[in-house]
């Protein structure tokens, strides 16, 4: 019987979601039964794509249900086990609970690789699911060449900040948009990007301009609405969008509606194309090697930040819309 | 030195083109010189896409120039040649004017099989441009594949009739959107289209969710509007969207609005793709063999609207964007 703090989905926002959505309850968890395991939670996750999961009806993943503890990536250990593929002390990486503990079938959870221990929060970001968005999008729908032009737009975000640096290793001019002086240079000044945008300061349309004199070859495209409409407007022949996120139209309550973008396709023999990572589950081993080396040789580089406490877990997933972060957003329990 | 009528590019269309748009002069060609030919006109086209030519400024192809005879498919009889490709006599299909005789170097022009004489006028269409742009578009973008929904907007043209032909062969269930009942007619009871929707009659989204109960796998866009943003509403998991036109928005002269649908794109891992036909160039010859074979085989079926005489191309193109047509149209000399 173990005594854990856990956030329930209370409700179904309408627009943006607000704090009464959620529940914070303390409960006891029942004794394990054969096939369980007992988890620690260490980091956990809030993310972009949890919006749509607070939606009714259906779409690629299915919604939080009322009343339960909200599912999220995380990082924790294993304390207890009747499970025979996990043993106490084993650090796992995957679905767990907003809680401090989590009683699972093990199902959708990795046992993390010892080499990771050190930056096990890394998991989460740059090599875990984000940076798996990041890789699959850019090199598997974006397919950039050396000397082309790549825009990721919500560039300074856990996915942004991985596609900027592979684009980088692929030879691209990079330019970033991000809302905020602080994110543009954090992206050129320690990610190295060629140039950025501040979308908050200035007319975005001259500024893509001003950083793409060539158009734009690959947009990651993580945001929709406006930024979304300046950059297709400035796209190549054979260029390559990478819907990857619309953050700009995740808490509208009404249809989003904007320039009809399919004559730019026409125009430019250009593909869209939307994905989720899990489209790429069969490649996540590929892709782990690869960003994880890519971290160790100190090529692909990472910010995380860190908010102390589950009690704060629900403010820390509100700030994702406010845009108040850099990098990876996690939460140490 | 020869005597032809000729239709020149007298201005640029704001909005709808009208007959002002065109002149109508005769004139004499000069003597031919080393390298050209002389095609006496037998077949003219006019289609969708040269409604962008008259555009001025950058797209994938040339803008038409001022004060010269307007360029379009054709198909001629080589009448005097100084030119090694060329005989008197050959029957040859390719860009020509819209005129009576055209002075050429052979360029763009290959010779017609001598198949194909019988049926001289299809090289326009069924096995020309449109049914290369019809192979490639749902073959190559859409990859249909047996037991799913295809969608076909602008089903009764040159293009159209010609992609759900091919779906069926490849054992789709296709739905067919055209305006008016004499085309849905032809489609259904000719063309073997499981299901046809008259968009001029009744709610466009009711009609869909009654044809396609299983949603939308593939679907071919010809026309963009409210009829695309209808059928993308209804995208299944990983549809392709085959953006080959985009005809309601061609004549407008002010930004085309509309739901953004990058959302459905994402939701769906979807891929929306641009084309234009001559992406393809390269595989051409295997894409002729293969129509021509169907047509002889009386699996592709068409219909051509022919117009006789040159002095009503002008009417013939502009009847295009008011819809006059059941399959090709095609202008005899």
């Amino acid at each position: 019987m173990t005594r854990t703090r856990q956030i329930l989905f209370a409700s179904r926002p309408r627009g943006m979601p607000t704090p009464d959505n959620f529940r914070f309850v303390e409960t006891v968890l029942p004794p394990l039964r054969d096939g369980q395991i007992l988890i620690k939670s260490l980091f956990l996750s809030v993310d972009p794509y949890m919006r749509g999961r607070m939606n009714e009806g259906k779409s690629y993943i299915e919604p939080f249900v009322l009343n339960e503890p909200i599912p999220a990536g995380g990082v924790g250990e294993v304390v207890e086990s009747k499970h025979e593929r996990f043993a106490p002390g084993d650090l796992v990486v995957g679905l767990i609970h907003w809680a401090d503990y989590t009683l699972s079938n093990g199902e959708g959870l990795s046992k993390l690789p010892a080499i990771m221990a050190p930056i096990a929060s890394a998991a989460l970001g740059v090599a875990g699911m984000p940076g798996l968005t990041a890789y699959f999008g850019l090199l598997d729908i974006g397919r950039p060449r050396a000397g082309e032009t790549v825009v990721v737009s919500g560039a300074a975000g856990a996915v942004g900040s991985v596609v900027g640096q592979i684009a980088k290793m692929q030879g691209c001019r990079v330019i970033g948009i991000a809302g905020g002086k602080d994110k543009c240079s954090y992206l050129q000044n320690e990610l190295s990007f060629d140039a950025t945008i501040n979308y908050k300061d200035g007319d975005i349309r001259t500024s893509l301009d001003a950083a793409c004199p060539n158009g734009v070859d690959v947009y990651f495209d993580n945001v929709g609405g406006d930024i979304t409409d300046a950059v297709v407007e400035r796209i190549n022949f054979g260029a390559r969008i990478v819907i990857c996120g619309q953050i700009s139209a995740y808490n509208l309550d009404r249809q989003d509606v904007g320039p009809r973008l399919f004559t730019y396709l026409l125009k430019n023999s250009a593909l869209a194309k939307g994905f989720i990572v899990n489209d790429y589950r069969e490649r996540f081993g590929e892709a782990i090697t690869a960003l994880s080396g890519w971290v160790m040789e100190g090529k692909l580089k990472y910010r995380e930040h860190v908010v102390q406490g589950l009690e704060n877990t629900v403010d820390a997933f509100l700030g994702l819309f406010r845009g108040d972060n850099i990098g990876k957003i996690v939460v140490k329990v």
